[in-house]
């Protein structure tokens, strides 16, 4: 056990202690590596890095919830792949059309509706909804560790954002609340929105088309077009992850970069190299030859979920 | 003169009445209008709003400073289109191409490079370049009387946010010293840019194409993706605002739009529902239509830059 101190979640070891180096190094006034509170810019990956990530990415568990309740406004997708194994409760075999099955899986349960209608479908979701195997609400499958990272770094002076590859618009109803995140710091992928006159008063609509996806090189490159500052720390699970790390390490000044290994099958999930889901490969070969640190999930972390302190 | 009290570049009178009275009653903790902090988005378009934009919008003056910086690298310039009319001081026969020979102009000048590269450029030719007519530097033809609303909203726990068809990239090395707004509250069109690894080092290329085009329908459309908050206030002097007003002024609750209309062709410019940039005709009628303060630049402003303060 730790004695008081910030990150009480996690382990004493090279880890915690590299968190808590970094941000004595920046916040310390006339040190060399300090960095004014407006420059205290620190990104965070969401699935996988925030919260769980498996058996699939939440956002596709939710647009499967969603075919199932739209199914009877579309008597045509008895007949359609991939909406007709899904209605036959063969995930697996629409989800192996690959990436255009996903795509329109995604399309057909995002879009067609304004941004208030979607906001309240997610907000309805994410309240109600429990994952599969651990009947836990999603919310519940964040990691606390990760939240005390994201606590102390704002009470740091730090503005924290997320940068996903999930979608804003499915983010933004619930970040807030669970992570402290406001809907401005969200960044993530996004479909097409038009704006549209109805009666007089405007609405958003969402389009079934892809606007931006933000993952790999999309990361920086939102990062630099939302942001406009390069951050100072970044944290992530995967190879999706890699160059947004690249990115915030490459600039001036003290740089810190995390990755998060899923080691823990226990208590949540083991993953890296093979997995199709958080594929964590090349980003762990350039993490130990550039000395990013690694958590192992296993070792570093008391308690992984938030419930478990209250269950102890 | 209006003795003290917050705006003191505004004659008294309705307009500034209004910007006054909307700050008060949103503000009042335990008043029907109070909106929280986090909620107080106040949104500026920059042209014609926060600065001048004549003879022409200032990005396209520093892209026309930039062909003829640029010229030596291009000898084909001498005999293409709209380069060959600009290098022979024929800017209007340049322009006569319309969109199409400014989106070539735009891309010449603004892509190719790293954005590491254009920031220093944009930051080089802001500190030195004048205006053709009024000899000033550009900085120098913000409004003053808007620098003090901007500073007003903050002072009442406002975050101010820039959504201009301007590129991002041409107005972040500025913004925040003229105006105090930080680069991650600058919203504005932009062109792609690619992640690339140059000797093992990131960096962000600048493409030209088009990425996105923020006026009318467009700045809705950026603020909710951006922001993911709907303003409470709004302000612009154009038809490329009115959608911008629309969807602030929509929402529930207290809401403020305010369009500048220059009517000063003394101190600035008068134009309105014919001209060419900055057009003001749609907007206008929606203005008197939905009661959305129209401020007489002649009549409401005392001074209009901030120069003339000294200077008198």
């Amino acid at each position: 056990m730790s004695g008081g101190g910030p990150l009480p979640s996690w382990n004493d070891g090279q880890a915690r202690q590299s968190v808590i180096d970094f941000v004595s190094r920046v916040t310390k006034a006339g040190s060399p590596g300090f960095v004014p509170p407006a420059e205290r810019i620190a990104v965070f990956d969401n699935d996988g890095t925030l919260w769980a990530e498996k058996p699939m990415y939440f956002q596709l568990l939710f647009a499967l919830d969603r075919v199932q309740a739209l199914a009877p406004e579309h008597p045509e997708w008895k007949t359609t792949e991939p909406f007709a194994s899904l209605l036959e409760g063969d995930v697996e075999g629409a989800l192996a059309g690959g990436k255009k099955a996903i795509l329109e899986i995604v399309m057909a349960t995002h879009a067609g509706i304004t941004t208030e209608e979607f906001e309240k479908i997610v907000k309805e979701w994410i309240s109600t909804a429990k994952h599969p195997t651990t009947r836990r609400r999603y919310t519940e499958m964040v990691y606390q560790p990760m939240l005390e990272v994201l606590a102390y770094l704002r009470a740091n002076g730090f503005k924290t954002y997320i940068v996903s590859g999930g979608g804003i618009e499915f983010m933004r109803p619930w970040v807030e609340g669970v992570y402290g995140i406001p809907p401005e710091q969200v960044i993530g992928s996004s479909i097409k929105v038009e704006f549209e006159m109805r009666e007089g008063t405007p609405v958003l609509v969402r389009q079934p088309e892809l606007d931006f996806f933000d993952d790999k090189e999309g990361k920086p490159i939102a990062i630099h077009q939302r942001i406009g500052r390069r951050p100072i720390a970044a944290f992530g699970n995967s190879d999706g992850d890699l160059q947004m790390l690249q990115w915030t390490t490459a600039g001036s000044g003290a740089r810190f970069a995390l990755y998060v290994h899923h080691t823990d099958e226990e208590r949540e999930w083991a993953y890296d190299r093979d997995s199709s889901v958080g594929r964590f490969d090349k980003g762990l070969d350039e993490a130990r030859a550039k000395g990013f640190t690694v958590v192992d999930m296993k070792r570093d972390w008391k308690v992984v979920y938030p419930r478990e302190q209250g269950e102890r």
